[in-house]
């Protein structure tokens, strides 16, 4: 089975010094997870051209499927992240037709002319598609290398995930591994989570490898600690997927049940 | 002046899977940037020994000056980070005996037996410092190598935000840059990013290199374009800092009003 890795880059000196949460990283990895990609790692930078392009060939290097880039699309001197992209790529930074455009338009229909800072949006490197910007006004860009495509979408998140949702997931789903993903939720109340590591382990070891399990401990009373369990399972057979997320979570109840006196309940199925 | 340059890590698979949100990063990022840290970059992983170890490596080399890693420390089989540290560091795990005192402790108040999984916590790279945690049984981890600084800290955030500010923050602070920070966030309305972009670059341009600012859109009306603007300055001198931070504040309202018609108000001044 061919694994889809995946990569995220939330850049921006505001997402590294805290300023504001990081919503768009939780949202892409959750959507890119829910077609079937692997996200294996997510990195935050600041806005600086050199670190941003060295982490990129960091990650290329690793060859996977797909990189997506959030932040740095603007038109402020810090909005630099296509510039490492075409950096890490040794490719030129161009004026992209399309783009350019897009930008023209927007601004025509605001009735502002087109300033430096303002084309500078519509420069992508060499061999990119731009992607309309239904909100905002910095186009995304999108590029496929040997291994890799490289998404790069606005760091807003209105406008990333309306870009997001209208046109590069119906693009991934087209070319990704459109695996079904089955989900479930349980709330153990009860048992320690040093209590359930054991058990866990158990199960996995006869589990196929694309089972997922982990455990969150939640505030519970003294002596009644509160685990939330997750149960993850992906298959190209939707049935498949449900069954065996089903079969390992009845593995789950019983093997706690044998042991301990805990009460189970279902938070959540994601199963079709 | 010593740049102290900072790196964080927040592990674990359900953080890249976007099944919970960040909040680690951004509460971390935010204490080490008011500690006077540069902070250049947030890495999240899966729960992969080599993939860990392999851009703990990397980071390394950049010889920051601190590290601080979450997640991955509890009694699970997927908690391994410190496994991951000592690879990184070609160190061994061994039973730390401070941290080993600690568990024991904590499941003796519990009534608790100690078995493999409980121990497997108490092993921490050789010549670790265990720190204690108030809230959870996992102990944190300081080790100074070389160049850096590595702190090693649970992943529930409570247990992560007690041992930071009861322990971690109180010793940076005696070693750290000691910096003072002067922050300022105007609200902006009339005026767009793009028109904003040009002002601040020219603002940027005669400024001492520590000045940040930087301009986020907020949703105005059409037409009325809101722009928060961020302005911070760092100094060891808090009166400098403070007096920076307000004339490049002034500069850049004088900026604006000289060209637009806009409203601008001070939303927060972290200014002593």
């Amino acid at each position: 089975m061919t694994i889809y890795n995946a990569w995220i880059f939330t850049l921006g000196t505001e997402v590294v010094q805290g300023r504001i949460v990081n919503t768009n990283a939780s949202y892409l990895g959750r959507r890119l997870t829910l077609l079937g990609f692997r996200v294996v790692g997510v990195i935050s930078l600041i806005d600086d051209v050199d670190t941003i392009a060295r982490y990129l060939t960091i990650v290329l290097n690793e060859k996977p499927k797909i990189i997506v880039t959030t932040g740095g699309l603007g038109p402020t001197y810090d909005d630099r992240t296509l510039e490492a992209v075409a950096k890490a790529l040794n490719k030129k930074l161009v004026l992209n037709d399309e783009a350019f455009n897009i930008v023209k338009e927007k601004y025509k229909a605001r009735n502002m002319p087109l300033t430096e800072e303002r084309i500078k949006m519509a420069y992508l490197p060499e061999g990119s598609i731009a992607i309309p910007n239904p909100i905002g006004t910095a186009p995304g860009c999108w590029l496929e290398v040997e291994d890799t495509i490289i998404v790069s979408l606005p760091g807003v998140p209105q406008e990333m995930e309306a870009m997001w949702e209208s046109l590069i997931e119906p693009k991934l789903r087209s070319i990704g591994p459109s695996l079904y993903i089955a989900e479930i939720l349980l709330k153990i109340t009860g048992v320690s989570e040093s209590s359930l590591a054991p058990l866990i382990k158990n199960i996995l070891k006869d589990s196929p490898p694309e089972v997922y399990i982990k455990s969150h401990p939640k505030e519970g009373m003294p002596g009644k600690p509160i685990i939330e369990l997750y149960i993850m399972y992906s298959n190209k057979d939707k049935e498949k997927a449900d069954e065996v997320a089903k079969e390992i979570m009845n593995k789950m109840i019983n093997s706690i049940k044998q042991r301990f006196e805990a009460a189970i309940e279902t938070i959540s199925m994601n199963i079709s």
